[in-house]
């Protein structure tokens, strides 16, 4: 059994940990923090939990959390984290970062957008970019882990057979995203209100997203060039869900077929990953509530530009779902572990 | 033209009266204030009004209202009516107050479901309580309307036509009340969130919500007698609307045909109220975005119990467009006058 | 293992079986029919299954099923199931309908409330109630059962401990229940599209729904006497959950406290009910996505009147989640088995 | 008073139709057409008109509609539109068609697109394509208005200075266009439940969408070149709206300051065109509900690429608002004439 510590467990990535490592038979949460309610019952808090969850919040106290656990999740703020992971990592557990923290090679590509000082500059050069499709075996061999959020994980997967085999115009790329509501966040700000969300939508951070260096870092190191591209977020009426629409200009002489074909090779031994056939297009219905990426594409000849859909659970596979995968990788279980259930569909 | 003012521009009541004021061909908005946004303009909070209202949001003034206006409309938060309208009824201006201060005829009533001192207890013995259909001459002769609320209005007209004739077993009164997010107002609180709201539902404030008394005031006037009920709001996922479905033991022995053309005969000079043929009941989408109540009913042989469904749009008939409605009256317009529109229906 | 069948897949019961049974340790699924897509793989009607869910749907085949699985769940329309039960029945495998068609006693009022002959009579003598919390002893000696809806469940389970003890006026009950859509089975009726069913909220079948005669024949039970109520079903913008608002008149002298604490002593031994302390009202975001039953309550002493809030989520304690629940009485599970998953809260 | 006709009046545009000609003050409905309900009251099919719309729908009757109205608006399903319009226009007078049999030039291109031939090619060189704020002259000499439906009308004033200016590299523009569910009118199909449709989204007709070729053709003609574009129309949880993201790669050195103020200037004579500051980009709820377009840009100085974005209501300026526009300029009203309300914003 996997003793599992998650700080942060309040917030809705927090939650989602809660609630996936509550039904996950080789895991055991001995430690849940909440800054806002340390000393409630976490059931109290979210009482979907009554009846299955046991825990009590409590500050964060990395010399009880070393102790008593094996791996910790940080579901903090960005720049909360760096704060505490270092102590955690000296302490010598695993850590699964969901922050934004430890997700960059370059130091100075993090300030730049994140308009802040990095704390423990070190630590980047020890920790590894969590998605396990494209970097497995370097998360087996690591203890700090930044585990890569919502949009960033639809679009590098969508994106990443086309990088990598270089048929697209590199200087051509467009990701177009839709967001659910809980990816903003556990917030009561006016902008996220009912009244204020349902039956509309909008675009935000046009050009301006952070996320926009993390997609350009993966897809740059697939390509094995520099890559800058476009990234517009949207947030639509949804709970769950990101929903990214992907442009870019073919350079190879490929049909959709053959492009599906591609895709499905690419991602042949990867058991979240379902590439469409030709003709089918992802919906959100397919992957909220499961680990799954859904890609679908299409080959426009008329203007040899290619599109393509992906999309994702972001509490799940773009948080929780992905950190407990990277949690097989890093203790050797079969990543299905915990994580083999369909989508909700309703 | 009417010179129209509006205290508190803009919250969810506030705005609305705004955006029914700009169509009306008979009033002209000439004041309106904003504790929050003061010294904004109103389209730049609201940018729905861009084009349309030109106008800046202004801190509270008594003087400058009371020279500029005819009318305001008072749309603050209950409390802090009552430290206002004093001022603004002693400068001899008409008030149309969409609180809960000035609705009620017995002060220990307001002050026990309040849990306040009433500040200003002289004007109750003024104001009106502003349901046209009820109190249509009295309020054209007053300069102070108590406008009702949404919970209110739906659930008074609805029983009305029962208590005046006492068809109904007084003490058997259930309220069975649902509510759109609009109606707890323009708030950040996380219970409001779209996250925490959509694809859920709960009852609150259970046998304690302070309407409850509002009704038991009304419903005793038209039967002539004390009446205690039950009233039970529920938070439901919709922008707009209150629907009400309200159960009584009858007494009187009427089928379902009989009890629709009591309530037809009753409504018969009221355009706003809609009672359904027999066999039809209301649905929110055909009063959203209008003045208009829709009464349907049922009477249960099996049981002899009547089942009344009743609904309305929470912002219009339940607030901006009834003050407007009531200021109508008070200054001798047609009732119809800038609120001759269906609902929205999508 | 358990081999199971699945008559009626592709509808939205159907489906959450297959959904709740393919996570399932201890149960294989080995027959799925579908009418509308016999030939089909369910993966392919259902996209959320890919990768999950193996099968193709078949026509019914009573000889099939019967040598291949050991107990079948009809998920069929009302209607259709009894057609079918008896030659599953006689074949010797366990059968649990999900139609009304064997939850009831007395043949007569199934066909007054159905408007229908019932053709296979005998079998409502052999079939039980299946609502594990009150009838758990003849669940477990029975080869048939009667799994009973939705709006049943949530209504009787809310009002059990208050019948069997007979705390209440039986004369004076009210059910108003609010149902998402998804209650209304896999349709394309007009009344159920997006653009007719978002933001708006509507009262059915007014003092005629089918349910009634349900809820009547197990309150009955409970009492020990006939019971006639009133229930008023609403049809809300929610794709998963009922919820239950119910009301009586309290002839027994206890407070809020007491009837709290005598609700949780009913149902002590039971996992999937949760009472909620005195103050705490439920929400459906606790209980969509589980097995849970969740109940509030508040005696109003200002009119001796008990208000009971009970929610469930329809598809899974009000249809497939329950199905598990009578299989694991059925075949000597624990009932947490397959089912001890907390609600999805987002 | 300009006599109405509304063909197809019990389709979403139609009756969005009727509601703004109901409180028209220089327009009376004199004629409704609905093949599904001929006979019945239109109120009683749409409640919401209930003591506002006193009307009965009729089969369509060419010589009455040719008698009894000066203008007629046609909201039939594309196909039938080309079989009734000749006769109307023959008859002499005025039609403004929904549908898009007639808003292309070149009868190749609808065909190839619709996939059926023009049964009446000589109309398509009479009939003008009814976008006021690129055509205006021309609808106010013409007898036959092509209306433009939501998805191109967004598209096209969002993109329309961009090429008039040729400030763009005309290969490289990419539409990704949201629709809320009424765009796809009244209809049945399961893919427009609510069960199917809430809390999910999706793109479809990818690459084939047949609004792709009516918005070629009027940017081709802004920019005097042929022009082919990438469309890709998403299907997302809202009633109401249009939401498009457009890209394109930017040719001239401008900043996102000057190309606003480029809009701005493009626009400066257009009521319904609200062109967003520097930091402010729409949002569906400041046009659902009015006939305004919103639109703001980005440009991102980076990549060299400029994002729009630009949304309406797709029932008012996306249909019948338009249509009601081109009334006005046929018959020589101001444009704002039953058009000068403000969005809902909730």
């Amino acid at each position: 059994m996997i003793r599992v510590g998650v700080l942060g467990a309040t917030g809705y990535a927090g939650i989602e940990l809660i609630r996936i490592l509550s039904m996950h038979k080789n895991a055991k949460i001995m430690f849940a923090s909440s800054q806002t309610y340390a000393g409630k019952k976490l059931a109290e808090v979210y009482k979907n939990l009554q009846n299955i969850v046991d825990l009590t919040c409590e500050e964060v106290d990395v010399e009880k959390v070393a102790k008593s656990c094996d791996v910790v999740f940080t579901a903090l703020p960005h720049g909360a984290s760096k704060q505490i992971v270092p102590a955690l990592y000296e302490a010598g557990i695993k850590v699964i970062d969901l922050s934004g923290d430890f997700r960059y090679k370059d130091q100075a590509v993090y300030e730049a957008w994140y308009g802040q000082e990095h704390s423990a500059p070190a630590l980047l050069k020890k920790s590894v970019y969590g998605l396990p499709e494209l970097h497995r075996d370097e998360i087996a061999n690591t203890s700090l882990v930044g585990n890569p959020g919502c949009y960033t994980t639809c679009s590098i997967l969508g994106l990443a057979p086309l990088a990598k085999n270089q048929w697209i115009d590199m200087d051509s790329i467009i990701v177009d995203a839709k967001s659910g509501v809980s990816g903003g966040g556990r917030t009561t700000s006016l902008g996220f209100s009912y009244a204020e969300t349902d039956e509309t939508m909008k675009a935000y951070k046009v050009a301006t997203h952070r996320h926009t260096s993390e997609i350009e870092q993966e897809i740059g190191l697939l390509a094995g060039q520099e890559v800058k591209l476009s990234f517009t977020p949207h947030l639509v009426p949804l709970k769950r869900g990101i929903f990214a629409t992907i442009y870019a200009k073919l350079t190879a002489d490929m049909d959709t077929k053959e492009l599906v074909n591609a895709y499905k090779a690419f991602y042949k031994n990867e058991f979240f990953i379902r590439v469409h056939d030709e003709g089918s297009m992802p919906e959100l219905k397919y992957v909220n509530g499961s680990n799954f990426v859904d890609i679908g594409l299409c080959v426009d000849k008329r203007l040899n530009r290619v599109v393509i859909c992906s999309c994702l659970d972001n509490l799940i596979k773009g948080a929780a779902g992905q950190a407990v995968q990277n949690m097989s990788i890093l203790f050797g279980l079969d990543e299905k572990t915990g994580l083999n259930m369909p989508g909700f569909y309703l």
